[in-house]
């Protein structure tokens, strides 16, 4: 089943905003069987988005819009598209009194907006797509010519329609046929190294096609399947990922969105171990990751953030005399930092970061990029001395992730398989 | 000046690459004064690509193409764009020799394959844009309906080409005109609440246009002139600029790429004042916002994730009572929060966060969403409740914003205006 997108926003068409929303669409679109043939990106102007609407529904018969949908002036996908099929705006009265309950949930002063009001004004004969996050709800259109659906344009709100109520209402037009998709999550080993290990298997997996992306966060093998009875096409991703598991270890640790942060928790539940964290240049993002996932209550104790020397002695306990020697990027710091954070969280586990993660600070002898990692789990410790490449932000996101990685494989016992890093 | 592009590639409509070639290239033009008014995604199709380039030349007169410029059989580009010319693709002896000589000068074995003969047959009459990055040469062609240039998909040979090649020949013929836009930042009030502020001098703001642009930190407002001289664009955007930034206050924090941790470090360092972080449901957020910004270290202390309750009660001197009485998520445990974060760490103002970020522990009395927050400097406390919407992560991005700002306006001083969150 073929489908257009018209994606709608000056500031997509100046360069300002990378359509995401498009790229995250058409995989869910994917997933069920859908294909995106063709999109079009026009500026929030009435004739513009009218136009290429029209053009795409005569072509496909199936049109996804995006954005245009807000309270502000500049929101006119709604007045353009129901030109395309030739109705009104009318007030919906039970829409309105969503909106106005949902602003006094949030607690916010005084009556709603008038701007808001507007959101009410829908295309007769549309049918509204709940959107729990935001105010703008979707709509779809439907006569002879075929389907226009809106969606709003903010990022999590479309993302959130496109897969509760967009999906499941392709899927059953599709038919049953699936472009489907699995991936295989690495970390520690580089792409080229990746593919001599793989190499082999590939013709093993077709008709399946295999891409490798690599990222801040490791390597993930993707494996297609590009059309079929769904059974028949995860029995193919099956096949590929048994073939590939047992080539990826130990770097695999888990598939699609795996989380490494997740899987850390796991390990670390699982060997009956509570979790602390003693960071120095990744500021807090080692505790983040960690804590982005529900549940890490009962795994992790808690962090500190020891961004100034007086804290990794006060807090950590990191005796004055291994910083005046070694400085804080060493690994007799870092292991004391590690210690000191078990010792001061009452945990059995704890990684620890210390680093330069630039633009300044770099000496010849400790360039920016230079990581010490340490990890402490019962009598094992274990280091790292990371060289990162990249900028500020690239160099902390690395570091955060080899943290973790670091983590996994302690828990996970001996090991001495190599690393590298992203 | 009105240009189209024409993005092309299977991996963009399949949402596994995003485009970031159609932003690079709009950015670079808008620089020159082009206006980039639409742009059609297509497959690498001859069929497709010599529609949607007939179609956008018969509309704007100006067109370029990205992608499928390569020496493999999926790239058609070429062969699609001399069709809409009429003219044929005739071999280039001179395009030849150069890529027969670059084949020897990067030390490749063996003669230059046949594929990539292929890329020196060129459209005849096509103007050579020299790419001295890649292979593909970019390609212009024109005749008395416009102008169509060919771009290789690469990113990097893109952007060269487009900088060094393309952006010099629009200028030409904008006959120096820019597109130059300018963003306020406001956090803490909704899009509809700024819309009735701002209507009554949007007037005024003419020719230059608004638009709105909320995300989880806040609502950015992008001020756009279209067209005119540089020095006239700039005058333009300072009067809008200036027209409604006092309407904005206290919500407003900067312009641009401003970061609102970036804004906190900088009223810290003019008042003198060193911080610390006290996290629970943000975990590390909020530290890791403050020290992704360089040079972070010389305001900012440290932080402590106060997970665990042990944590809140051993390192940050909140009272067992207090917990027991009112629970983590209170007003009287996030102030002992903030007050022993600063006490812990030396520091003169401090922010602490405890709240429900879900998805489970929520109860009638305070749900998922439900956020404290408290500042304390100085002899002054702050706190707020925040009923934040959305899922796990979205609740801690806008947790982590709300914290961000209280310090911000508890540094800027005393002021009554209302806060809403994102």
């Amino acid at each position: 089943m073929d489908v257009e997108l018209v994606t709608i926003g000056a500031e997509l068409l100046l360069g300002l905003t990378l359509d995401t929303n498009a790229a995250d669409l058409a995989r869910t679109l994917a997933s069920v069987g859908a294909r995106v043939v063709r999109r079009t990106t026009v500026s929030d102007d009435a004739g513009a988005i009218r136009d290429a609407v029209a053009a795409a529904l005569g072509r496909s018969r199936f049109v996804i819009t995006t954005g245009g949908l807000g309270p502000t002036n500049d929101d006119v996908t709604k007045q353009a598209v129901a030109e395309v099929y030739g109705v009104r705006l009318v007030l919906d009265d039970v829409y309105l009194a969503r909106l106005e309950q949902r602003w006094r949930r949030l607690g916010r002063a005084g009556p709603m907006p008038v701007a808001n009001r507007s959101q009410a004004m829908l295309p007769e004969g549309a049918t509204v797509l709940s959107n729990p996050r935001g105010t703008a709800p979707g709509l779809w259109l439907e006569d002879g010519r075929g389907v226009v659906v809106l969606l709003p344009g903010v990022p999590h709100e479309l993302c959130a329609l496109a897969a509760d109520e967009v999906a499941p209402r392709v899927a059953q037009r599709a038919g049953g046929s699936v472009i489907l998709s699995r991936v295989l999550r690495t970390t520690g080993i580089a792409e080229s190294q990746l593919a001599d290990r793989i190499g082999p298997v590939e013709p093993q997996l077709r008709p399946a096609t295999l891409a490798y992306l690599p990222s801040f966060d490791g390597v993930d093998l993707r494996v297609t399947v590009w059309s079929g009875p769904r059974a028949e096409a995860e029995a193919l991703l099956g096949r590929a990922a048994a073939a590939m598991r047992p080539l990826l270890a130990p770097w695999y640790y888990g598939e699609d969105g795996a989380d490494l942060a997740a899987v850390v928790l796991d390990r670390a539940r699982d060997a009956g171990a509570r979790l602390a964290t003693a960071e120095s240049c990744t500021g807090g993002l080692v505790a983040a990751r960690l804590t982005a996932i529900p549940g890490a209550s009962a795994t992790f104790a808690g962090g500190v953030v020891a961004y100034d020397n007086a804290v990794k002695t006060g807090e950590l306990g990191v005796a004055q005399e291994l910083l005046a020697i070694h400085g804080a990027v060493s690994e007799p710091v870092v292991l004391a930092m590690a210690d000191g954070a078990r010792a001061r969280f009452g945990a059995d586990t704890a990684v620890a970061v210390s680093g330069i993660a630039g633009p300044n600070g770099g000496t010849a002898d400790k360039p920016v990029g230079t990581i010490w990692l340490a990890g402490s789990w019962r009598d094992v410790h274990r280091t790292l001395r990371l060289a990162l490449p990249g900028d500020r932000a690239e160099i902390r996101a690395r570091a955060t992730q080899a943290a973790l990685n670091l983590l996994r494989r302690m828990l996970e016992g001996p090991s001495d398989a190599p690393v590298v890093v992203h």
